[in-house]
């Protein structure tokens, strides 16, 4: 496309790098901007800037934190015995809002992808083990909950976090897969309703 | 949502006050822009407010230009007696992207909108009318096109602007409406496919 300006194009550029954002979309964000107050865009900006550069992680579970440990790790009232594996900070907020679970969490920070390139040594794995191997005092690991998606990224590496975690002798579980509630039996499809026959649970 | 840290926090609501772009969405770009280099971040930030605060406008037709005068009206190889009424800058890429047009722009930088308050002084439309009336030298303006959408707000635009650029006794025009290139007949609604009857056109 021929912009009237490279002061829009160098911005077009950048914004279209954004994943999901094409060159149009992009063109649309930066032509909204322009029509706004200065300031949105500098607040936009400093936003961004501020949270890539002071960001940090916490020492523990490797999730975003404002402080050393996250709000999770350092909350006493959580069961500091179970950790729940996911793949990135979306999935802990996913599992939050839930208000079901009270235990702690362990980011891996991406998935094992042979195809991307993305092996065990690439994710924090390494972290995980050792939180699971300290057998003494009260923060007693008892349980890992695996709770990565039923691709087949995801089963590959909760099948070699399963065998690694088995070796240290803690319970290893993974979170249920079957039929969404809600959803109509009919349009299930045949691998999830295969799932949730085979994985059925026994009325108490 | 109970995000992790406060940083990530306001990059997610600054970044959700972009149209088309909810908290979801921004939250995954913030992810996203935290998993690559800094400098991706910084340079992003630095693109979009060198845009929006050197920015300046063509003084003529009121485009994005990067001088006084932009690059069309810059330019003496285009026919400067036709003027083409649109109402921003993509627009005019749009139609500089079919490459059907010599003439000149004129971006009105909205649309006549009573719902939303935008009636024709918040409009670059009196220096539509100084162009046009401008009667001597070489660029005389000969014919203005309007090149408006065809909806509600489009159309009362349009309507508006004929009656004034009439009064000055120039020949107005609009783009056809009518069936789109490609379409079917059968998928084309009633409203369209009956101007396209109306505003046949004949063999020479």
């Amino acid at each position: 496309m021929n912009y009237p300006s490279r002061l829009i194009e160098d911005a077009v550029g950048e914004i279209s790098r954004l994943p999901g954002i094409g060159k149009k979309t992009a063109l649309r964000l930066a032509l909204h901007l322009l029509k706004r107050d200065e300031q949105q865009t500098t607040s936009l900006a400093d936003a961004i800037v501020n949270m890539r550069t002071k960001t940090t992680y916490c020492v523990k579970c490797h999730n975003i934190a404002d402080d050393q440990l996250c709000n999770v790790c350092s909350n006493r009232n959580r069961d500091h015995s179970i950790i729940c594996v996911v793949v990135d900070t979306r999935d802990v907020l996913a599992i939050e809002a839930t208000s079901q679970y009270r235990g702690l969490y362990h980011v891996l920070g991406g998935i094992i992808s042979p195809l991307e390139g993305i092996g065990p040594s690439d994710l924090n794995i390494e972290s995980l083990l050792d939180r699971t191997m300290q057998r003494e005092g009260e923060d007693q690991v008892q349980e890992v909950i695996l709770a990565l998606s039923p691709t087949m990224e995801g089963d590959t590496t909760a099948f070699y976090l399963q065998k690694k975690l088995k070796t240290i002798g803690v319970r290893v579980s993974t979170i249920a897969r079957g039929v969404p509630i809600g959803g109509d039996l009919e349009y299930a499809d045949e691998i999830t309703l295969g799932r949730s026959i085979v994985s059925r649970v026994a009325y108490d």
